[in-house]
């Protein structure tokens, strides 16, 4: 069994943890944001994170569901509001939208995500389903990648509006709320595990929930390149370029 | 809407989706039959795959669990104590683990999961949540890729005993009993599910079951080809040649 762990300690494994595994790490996020994708593999990319931000609010509501404490879940209830905003228009999936939108991506298919990689789905299902039936201190620690966010956000939204005419500062509006909402949302949830993970057995569950959270970013990096990049071999019903009008 | 299918017409179409979707398809089957796999990409196969043999009785149990009829569950049963056995060292998982330790891969590390890819675990618990959260019909649908699997049992036997030094009958004897329960069991539930789905909106929900499950095994393919083959990009943590005294 490890020793027990300071916060300060602990915080500092968490933070390796990002250093190994976080997704920036990946080659995907190298050739997108260095402006080596087709706007094909652009589209491929957000037709599938789409799946990803629209569990977000879903997945922050299976936690809000397990919190006793009212102050707890006022806190927390503000990343379903950041997601779904408060009235048709608004909110960060919508403002994912307007990147899909202006993507050529027609919405209906989008939403529908009829054409999203299976493992995508997969990766994103787990992550709902992990924060359902694991403690409340995995799941709150499960949201920690959001530590390591703001760096690759700001290296996106850069590289993207250098290289791709076909982004714009209004197609990646998305990016621009969660430069101030993730470190929010992240230095919260930090400090919640810091006070709530002091023996080895959580502490060795949080470091686990954020491995786990580190593989579902990754496994959807991992199934866009391989279906769209190299070897290329998209599976069976996922989009294609030039169907369903895009 | 679609109009209702005869019975035959149903089987028809879930037969279909086998031949567009069933992973006999994906090129590691063919590499992997056809003796172009190093050792150690037989040895990423069928550790990976150890996590959907393990996962079987799990998602049987939960199926059976929802069974109000004492007959259905007295049939369905039967696959748990296939995979199971009656004592230690007999039934379908233990006769992986015969392939596993063929390959030279220890037994506690295969039965910790822990050198996977994620994309294999992702898949495989979609599988389990599936049965647990659809209807009974639709998780007693998406067995139906048994119907598929004969056909590429014999082609797998077959070719690898030809092609690998390292693969004897003994080592794949997983898959003899396979050539006679997985007809048993798709009989009945291909039978099953043609009494039972007669409405348009349950037809539909059988065939995108089916699709639903051909996804799993497909992904998990994806998984494997993407990391031990081409491109070869092994995401953080999955075991690599050489580690774990394999």
């Amino acid at each position: 069994m490890s020793p027990v762990l300071s916060p300060g300690a602990l915080e500092e494994q968490l933070r390796a943890i990002g250093r190994e595994r976080y997704h920036d790490l990946h080659p995907f996020h190298g050739l997108l944001h260095g402006g080596h994708l087709s706007k094909d593999q652009v589209r491929a990319w957000a037709l599938n994170r789409y799946l990803y931000q629209a569990a977000i609010p879903i997945k922050d509501a299976a936690i809000v569901a397990r919190m006793d404490d009212p102050a707890l879940r006022r806190i927390w209830r503000q990343r379903i509001i950041d997601h779904d905003g408060n009235a048709p228009g608004e909110g960060g999936i919508e403002r994912w939208l307007r990147l899909t939108d202006g993507l050529g991506l027609p919405r209906d298919y989008v939403v529908s995500r009829r054409g999203a990689l299976p493992a995508t789905r997969f990766a994103v299902e787990a992550y709902v389903h992990f924060v359902r039936e694991r403690s409340l201190l995995e799941a709150i620690a499960s949201s920690l990648t959001e530590l390591f966010s703001p760096n690759i956000i700001s290296q996106r939204v850069t590289g993207m509006l250098a290289n791709y005419d076909f982004i714009s500062r209004q197609t990646l509006s998305y990016f621009d709320d969660r430069l101030t909402q993730a470190p929010r949302d992240a230095d919260f949830a930090l400090d919640y595990v810091k006070r709530h993970a002091t023996t080895a057995d959580t502490q060795a569950a949080v470091a686990a929930a954020l491995r786990f959270k580190c593989d579902v970013l990754w496994a959807q990096l991992d199934a866009l390149h391989f279906a769209y990049v190299a070897p290329g071999l998209i599976p069976p019903g996922a989009w294609r370029s030039g169907e369903n009008g895009a």
